[in-house]
């Protein structure tokens, strides 16, 4: 949205008549000015889905296991907040972690053990993005080591999660597994929501209609709108200059006071959005994806 | 299947009539004595599809990239082999690694710098359990480093994607990412080929009517049937001791000659066992999973 900024003020003050409309997308879902971004529901889908899966899957043992899940989203968590989707719908993280409240590995480590204690067993997301109270991330651990020493100069390619995990393991030595849903969930196409498809391909529309009517430097935006009870998704347009270069974090309300989790409020804003089978294609069992093609005129 | 048989014979030699059916599952589909084993098809059907949606999400970029998949599968390459039906259908791996033949990392090397070279992008997939020529894991090389060496007793958690892609890209200078399809490929229920849960629902209920009626230390298997050209499955039992503590791997002759992919055989023999929707329940856009209740009489 920067970039388009820019270009429209350049052709602007070039005196060429070019009109630029941002047409965003961002799984992140940290865009200002938009109610949500396109993407973000289908891979909030993803991950809720996912991690009902795991949970499960980390649950039938009949000994102690702790499972650590690595969400995208470096300094926003909206993505790891979905996860509490699952938890809601009976299968889920027992903790989530978010960017936005500091975390704090003693505390987690207290909470992860009275878990363990109540539970048998312990799943825990976290955003890639959490950072401890001097703003380091917790990633910066995982790949130097605890001490922020890079050992020989080595890189140690562990990620957040195989730490994280690891912290447990050493703590309460109890089988973990640390597992990053890393490019899955922002390619998982076979589990789109088919409310974020259609929106996605309106906004598209409108943008390029409003420009063709001679509207420019915006953003096609979404709202937020009640009618019957029922959320559904306004259309606006914003300037670009709002949308650029400011990101849209979880409101801190919407984070559980000691920051492992989010709010009721947190799940009813996500969950109208991820609504509506993507009616995938396929051939043979298999994705059938668009492909354009150059036509030579 | 080898626990199932010994509680045979020992309700056998304690002369307490107890019928013991084995009835397998295993997504690694390393049984002997059954064409294929109940859960395969539907891990193989997550592994080719979150392979196809990857591939398109690695190709995007206009600079190179190489990207490592990990699969499932420590003894047999059942699992790595079928992300081949991605390449199959267009959009796959480029290189696929299985532990059936012994991993050289030069030669390795040297093919993904041809496929850089010519393609602009890289996109590999290993099976977990590639073992070099001396059969040292090379899962190993990414726990210890490549020496062998473990710097300073410090556990290096990184994975053996990360690992290799690590050295894809000390030596090519590309953008890398090593992705663990970790537990989802096991657990990922929404993408379940309905196949493999009509069949294996088949199998549980013809090994319960073969024990009322007398059968014992058998385990259900299926037979590969031809019908009017099309692939179908029979069900047979098989003794437990021909299915206990025996791998069946991936024949030799349906791995490429180089050892970087499989043949048209192994997709053929894949295909059809993925096949049907499992029309999964969901409630708001989430599973619905079924959950068993106990009933006090």
């Amino acid at each position: 949205m920067d970039t388009c900024d820019k270009v429209s003020r350049f052709m602007a003050s070039s005196g060429w008549e070019c009109r630029v409309m941002g047409i965003p997308k961002t799984i992140d879902n940290d865009l200002n000015g938009t109610d949500h971004c396109p993407g973000f529901a289908s891979a909030a889908k993803f991950i809720a889905t996912s991690c009902m899966e795991m949970s499960r899957d980390a649950g039938v043992y009949d000994y102690p296991t702790a499972t650590v899940v690595e969400i995208m989203g470096r300094h926003a968590g909206w993505l790891a907040g979905s996860a509490a989707l699952a938890t809601l719908y009976g299968d889920g993280p027992d903790l989530i972690y978010l960017p936005e409240v500091p975390f704090d590995l003693q505390a987690f480590i207290k909470r992860a053990g009275e878990v363990l204690q109540k539970k048998g067993n312990l799943f825990v997301a976290v955003s890639e993005g959490i950072r401890d109270k001097n703003g380091v991330f917790l990633s910066e651990y995982a790949s130097k080591g605890a001490e922020g020493k890079d050992a020989f100069g080595h890189v140690q390619l562990g990620g957040l999660a195989a730490w994280l995990a690891n912290e447990l393991k050493q703590t309460f030595g109890v089988k973990t597994r640390g597992v990053e849903l890393s490019l899955m969930q922002r390619c998982g196409a076979h589990l789109a929501s088919r409310r974020d498809i259609d929106e996605a391909m309106e906004a598209g529309k409108r943008a390029v209609q409003a420009a063709l009517e001679g509207e420019n430097g915006k953003m096609a935006a979404y709202t937020r709108e009640s009618v019957d009870g029922k959320v559904v998704t306004g259309y606006t347009f914003v300037p670009l200059t709002e949308a650029a270069n400011v990101e849209k974090k979880v409101p801190l309300e919407w984070i559980l006071p000691e920051g492992a989790g989010v709010t009721r409020e947190f799940a009813d804003y996500v969950l109208p959005l991820i609504q509506g089978d993507c009616g995938r294609e396929t051939v043979d069992g298999l994705p059938r994806f668009t492909k354009l093609k150059q036509i030579r005129a």
